[in-house]
């Protein structure tokens, strides 16, 4: 949690934290100044201080919306300083953070933040480096820095703004079963009332309608993969591709707060109509090992503990793994979860990997995710839900949706 | 174009160039990959050869949908990387590199790309270029970098995206207008037929989920400022606050290709109503020197002389422009124009400053869009349209909407 920052920090022997880039899509940005718009600028925080917003002066107000103590870039006349730059813009912002980490006493270790265009950013801090003895520019490990620590637990009004894009994402869910529903099946395919094919991409353009009408963003799209296409499990489906009856098909949607806030991360796989024997057992292995590993959740626990027993499971029901079988593309082929927030993926991992070290703190949110994979025999399975690990060491499903495999589909 | 990359790497004297990060809200990758589902991995390009896409195995289907060559991260077996690494992620990253530069033959100085979260790829890139003597990593600044400068001029299919963004961004705005003018004004502001008062935030959702309808996405949010606000041109507008008629209102909006793909930059300012005549005034001065301006652009030019001119007429006007006044936030206070394409704001650029030495070269998607700004008068006016410059020389706008500073409104 925020609150963790300034530990943490000591803890990693860091003088500064410096996140660049704009306050929306910037998952380091936005958890310190929320949802404004701000484009670019700099965010400056050192240990048991309040942080400090660097903005350009056109974005003033916007700046002091983030409630944040805010410092106006234009004080640092960035014209004159690329004059003296002689035009070098790489030169003209290492004169620039030279000048902020003058001004706000900032010389030690200093850790970079914030997801902006690589190359200008590493031209600048590399050069700023060179020039600076008193000063360690550091690049943490993504899922192991202070910041990524801090974001992987979650405050109450965090939790309260990820349930209520939960409460939106199965809605709509909701409403993607009541639109393929509505449909019927014919040469084994949905079509609507004048016989028309539906497509997974007119499915996909209602999943962005229906979103957009409850206020959330869809900036990473959303899988709906049917048959073989569901065997890989990042597949996205095609978008001309009919929908096809008696498929497995895996809908992941991921969707965001509108502007570019916090996550939600929720799958169900379908079947429509009716479901062909092999899907309908692998559905049922992995509703057991979702259940089972569920029901051994514990917090403070390492999170490679839940992937262990996951492909204990799945090794037992005959399945390959990643663990079993290093580089297999069929049976259980990821992890069993992922931190979720600001980012759709973030700290804590759950690999089983020996590096590993992550655990599962109270006020993590997570989704659970077990599934299988089968794309030669044109079928995958994935159930998954977001979960919290409550201050009471309990853990709640932050939406709850059916777990139907089968929806009822009628022929034409 | 992307025909020119081979030639502007000889000229930068760039022996590869490494993208980064997913092939979505990521330009310099979705330049090479168009819009895939491939959330991670690195494109790697050396002169005179096709560019090769390291994916990893989940996305495997996905990444062939670019059309690209393509490298099985797998492959490499990461799992074994970091476990030689003791589970160092930034170590195991920096062995992978080394392992696919070796592969693929490449030393000399490479040029990094991509939007990443800066701090751990900034830790890799450092330790990759401090263990290999023979390799320069090369930070280009943002503007002038190869890729910035390849993407400047778009090719015919590229235009013709941005062509089918700007018809979609002007039908929204024209439901935006239907749909203000379809409200009454009783007490200075507008109300629906039940005398509800409509509020900027009514109207943003209401203009993201006529851009979902079409099939776009706005992931960088729209402004719709009023009054005072309008007055700084970065104000994106409050949500709960009403509609008033007869103030200056700026909206601006940016949308781009569902998925992340090519944006479209359009502005209008309305008073709803009737415009008070300083508003009037100040529209009337815009229009004079957009028209006058975009009368005399002319290819191959440098754009600094069309910024230079814009203040000369601002200027002529009596007001303070950011080269009369430098650090003015009232009169004409921001560029005349910018490059659009896969990134809102793209090279070239329009500064007046001695440093820019962008030309307007044909082939370029740019905004044109001068401004006049008193916030503390309660206004704020700006004309944007996107604009192409042709092969044959020529100046087209690519979307066409009135010019209109009043909605009419009716009284309740």
């Amino acid at each position: 949690m925020k609150a963790d920052i300034d530990h943490l920090m000591r803890e990693a022997g860091l003088d500064a934290l410096l996140v660049i880039g704009p306050a929306a899509h910037n998952p380091n940005k936005v958890y310190f100044t929320g949802l404004v718009h701000v484009t670019s600028g700099y965010l400056l925080k050192k240990p048991d201080l309040p942080p400090v917003l660097f903005h350009r002066s056109m974005e003033r107000e916007e700046a002091a919306r983030s409630g944040l103590t805010t410092k106006d870039l234009d004080d640092y006349r960035p014209a004159e300083l690329l004059e003296r730059a002689a035009g070098d813009q790489i030169q003209a912002t290492v004169l620039l953070l030279q000048e902020i980490f003058n001004d706000y006493d900032i010389s030690g270790r200093v850790a970079l933040y914030g997801k902006r265009e690589l190359g200008a950013e590493y031209g600048v801090f590399q050069r700023l480096q060179n020039l600076s003895g008193d000063l360690e520019i550091v690049g943490e490990a993504e899922a192991s820095s202070v910041l990524a620590r801090a974001r992987a637990t979650k405050d109450e009004a965090e939790v309260e703004r990820i349930r209520g894009m939960g409460e939106i994402t199965t809605k709509v869910v909701g409403d993607v079963a009541d639109f393929l529903t509505s449909h019927r099946s014919k040469n084994g395919v949905l079509v609507n009332s004048k016989d028309e094919v539906l497509t997974i991409g007119d499915v996909k353009r209602r999943i962005n309608l229906w979103l957009a009408m409850r206020g959330a963003d869809n900036p990473e799209g959303s899988i709906f993969a049917i048959g073989r296409d569901a065997g890989i499990p990042h597949s996205a489906g095609q978008a001309d591709q009919p929908i096809e009856v008696g498929k497995a098909i895996i809908f992941d949607i991921f969707p965001c707060e509108a502007g570019g806030g916090y996550y939600f991360d929720f799958t169900r796989t379908w079947c429509l109509g009716w479901a062909p024997d092999e899907v309908e057992a692998l559905y049922q292995d992995v509703l057991e090992v979702y259940h089972s590993v569920f029901s051994e959740l514990t917090v403070d626990a390492p999170t490679r503990e839940f992937q262990l027993k996951a492909c204990d499971l799945f090794e037992a029901q005959g399945h390959p793994t990643t663990r079993s079988t290093p580089g297999t593309t069929d049976g259980y082929v990821h992890s069993l979860a992922h931190g979720v927030g600001l980012a759709i993926h973030e700290a804590p991992g759950f690999s089983h990997g020996k590096s590993n070290k992550d655990t599962l703190t109270r006020g993590t949110v997570f989704t659970f995710e077990p599934g299988l994979y089968y794309p030669d025999r044109g079928a995958g399975v994935r159930i998954e839900d977001t979960v919290w690990a409550r201050p009471d060491g309990g853990f709640e499903l932050l939406a709850e949706y059916p777990k139907d495999l089968v929806l009822p589909v009628e022929a034409a």
